[in-house]
């Protein structure tokens, strides 16, 4: 009686995303065939996918940006660790390469004669679009950006436009670009952005394991010499009350011992959806020998770097918002605008710092001396560590030599994490391979302030506290007011 | 006598009957239209929800299978909640109540006057047509196997027939059921599926993790007394060198003491959805005070509970393929058709193991023992060890007492995993409980051989070999030959 109600076509089917890759056989045998489009006269090649797919009824399109003479007549690709010769430049895949850390480190590996290939889906800038957030600084596009690195160091990064969700598009990327190693930036990285509703957690959570997913594939698959440097957090670790080791710690119970994954206490779906990814990956490292580096990477600061600097329309994307705003960054801005700074809670959250120059400088150690084939290894990314109310305080000393006048207040803390606590975490691994860390000086701040001050116009005050309350999600989508 | 009154008058007021400790419904007012229709001189109830998503221009359908007027004048039936009032059973929704553990569960608690909905989407039903697999046993359609559960014992179990993966449908269901807790086994369940190709191991992530967090967001949102009673594994665990401990391990590194989730080294991509969805839960208990029981369930073994023997139609299915079938289980269909064991490997892979009349008493212990908000509470939930040597051995001993001469062989490991190793894992909570193990015995043996005589004209002997190769998945989507 009832049965003729019962639907199953609807049961494989996850309702809340907006990838439908994840569905097992439904676009493999049916997906249409990739047109390749070649532009004669022109610098440009173009890959062009057109999927219709199914469910969606969308169209992929994978776009290979200026690639130069040069780049397509280059030798294939070759490792470029301590054993290769140099005529091989290592080949970098940079996925996330249009984002705050991927741009910087696209043009770092880029500028250090890396063959680069920048994959990006731009969904970043889509957030900005939709939460009505800017970069305080004004960005160029990415094809922008590219050209202009071209104009300025005759050095050509690849773009390859698409979703690493997208199984078709990620194949076609690797198999076109055929990296030595992937840098893995690839993901939605703001855990407030995680917290803001039922559906973008979702997102975020599928976003990022099924983006890596694919990814692990790819090298299986593609390239099993492929080195996967992915970055993931230290928040994965949460806040211990035990020395935080690199990934590992060896556990002495009951008289038997063994070195097991250091345990992991992540305190949102963005940060838990990296604590997800480094078991998926330590997995295919021990199951089909993947060689990966997991880079448990702090809050990053700051703003320039080599790169960046040669021209306005390389400059990063610098966030100050109560969403994608990182705290010094966001300390700096509040400063600059006489926005009294905003201490979550106590203030007394610890956590490992870096400066962005950093970044790109670790990122650049882990391609230099891969991991070996089968090693899942680990390495915290953070020079210095600091509390909320430590980093306060420097910038409020660092104002008043600029003749600011910054105020500090505590605003309910929207998260949910300890205030207080323990914090000591090894980060030992990355000065091992040479790392020369550049600390949080006077001068740096004074140039952060100076630069807040120099867009201060740009500011929009609404945008600067925070608006997503860990314990008030909900399952309604949240739109932003006009 | 008192307390029959006392449910009689409730029944008149079935809004009012249910546990007060639900929010008001937040999504009526905003949700597409619900079509009720009254099947007049039926004993159904309809509830049709045509939900048209955007994306997917699916349509779902929530059905609320079979409900007589015996059930909607509910009966008094005690609870086994300490706390709760006699004339309010405990209503336990079932997720995955259409599989083996699930339906074994579901009968077992509607059988001790719970009030239980099966939540299912059939999906499992839909794997063996995919790959041309099937139960041992015949298994009845879940309607007919309802009506029959009614038929017999005036017991009625609400149906819906949904995705969790669609939280329309999901939160519908909570909504219509008002769930005091939900036992959570609506997960694609087996390690070798997960790993028959790319697009198989990332539904069963996608499927499996974003299944509980729109579980973890329904409770919050419809029902934040609710407990979640979630099936994990033990396989999360993996096979460390030190005793396993139940869900945390306290560590005293470097002079300081704290205890923290337990390491986990799962070993397929199903293993690791677990451990993601542990990681979830563990996190919205601390963030929303959600109250959760992690039961990291060993191998389950057996066919008949006290429920499913009372009649053929609520027999239990009974896998003995490659995929889907557990050692103990798939032994005894050899040891019957004279195919020899196929031990993988060296065969000392030990793990926990449990017969299904077990699972479903420690289901509901956990259920009467409800965690408190904010608690996340992890229980072993195996009674004995054994490595699959020595279930061989078992195997063979009580084959030959029934005339059956039973080889055993060993085939390579399509697995990834320790062969010789250490294994002790404490399981002494559920013990605590109250928990009165059925223990591997003679007897059961033998009835279990019998039973796979009985039906030997079933085996299907090609699905009984490992055909799912952890190193050999690939990104092609497999399809299994006619």
């Amino acid at each position: 009686m009832a049965q003729h109600l019962m639907s199953t076509s609807c049961s494989l089917k996850p309702s809340t995303n907006r990838k439908p890759c994840f569905k097992p056989n439904q676009f493999s045998t049916s997906y249409p065939a990739f047109v390749r489009t070649k532009t004669f006269g022109s610098p440009f090649k173009s890959l062009v996918l057109q999927g219709k797919r199914t469910q969606s009824h969308c169209t992929v399109h994978a776009t290979v940006a200026p690639i130069s003479d040069e780049a397509q007549t280059k030798p294939n690709s070759g490792s470029h660790h301590s054993t290769t010769e140099p005529s091989n430049p290592t080949r970098v895949m940079v996925i996330g390469g249009d984002g705050y850390c991927g741009w910087a480190t696209a043009l770092h590996l880029s500028n250090k004669n890396y063959e680069v290939a920048i994959v990006d889906s731009m969904v970043r800038r889509l957030f900005d679009h939709q939460l009505g957030l800017d970069s305080l600084t004004p960005i160029s596009s990415i094809h922008d950006r590219i050209r202009r690195w071209k104009s300025l160091t005759g050095k050509t990064m690849e773009l390859y436009n698409g979703d690493i969700c997208d199984f078709e598009f990620l194949s076609e990327t690797f198999n076109s670009f055929k990296p030595d190693a992937v840098v893995h930036f690839g993901e939605q990285r703001s855990a407030p952005y995680s917290m803001i509703d039922r559906s973008r957690a979702v997102f975020t959570q599928n976003n990022n394991v099924i983006g890596t997913l694919n990814v692990l594939f790819a090298i299986k698959e593609f390239g099993e010499a492929c080195h996967l440097v992915k970055l993931g957090t230290m928040g994965e670790y949460g806040t211990p009350n035990i020395d935080i080791e690199e990934g590992f710690i060896t556990i002495t119970h009951n008289g038997r011992t063994d070195t097991l994954p250091f345990p992991k206490q992540a305190s949102s779906f963005y940060h838990l959806s990296k604590v997800h990814d480094s078991n998926n990956i330590a997995f295919t490292c021990k199951a089909w020998g993947i060689r990966a580096t997991d880079l448990n990477q702090g809050v990053v600061y700051g703003i320039k770097t080599n790169e960046t600097e040669m021209h306005e329309e390389l400059c990063n994307r610098f966030d100050y918002d109560g969403v994608f705003g990182t705290a010094l960054n966001r300390f700096c801005v509040q400063a600059a605008v006489g926005h009294p700074l905003t201490v979550y809670g106590k203030g007394g959250q610890t956590r490992g710092y870096l400066d962005i120059r950093d970044t790109v400088q670790c990122v650049e150690l882990a391609i230099a001396n891969p991991a070996q084939p089968g090693e899942f290894r680990v390495f915290n990314q953070f020079t210095e560590q600091f509390s909320v109310n430590q980093l306060a305080t420097l910038v409020t000393d660092a104002g008043k030599k600029l003749g600011l006048e910054v105020q500090t207040i505590s605003v309910p803390n929207p998260r949910v994490e300890a205030e207080e606590h323990y914090y000591n975490a090894k980060h030992t691994k990355l000065i091992e391979l040479g790392l020369k860390p550049h600390l949080l000086s006077d001068s740096l701040l004074d140039s952060l302030l100076n630069f807040s001050i120099k867009y201060k116009d740009r500011v929009d005050t609404k945008q600067i506290m925070p608006n997503v309350s860990w314990r008030k999600i909900g399952v309604k989508p949240k739109t932003v007011a006009a």
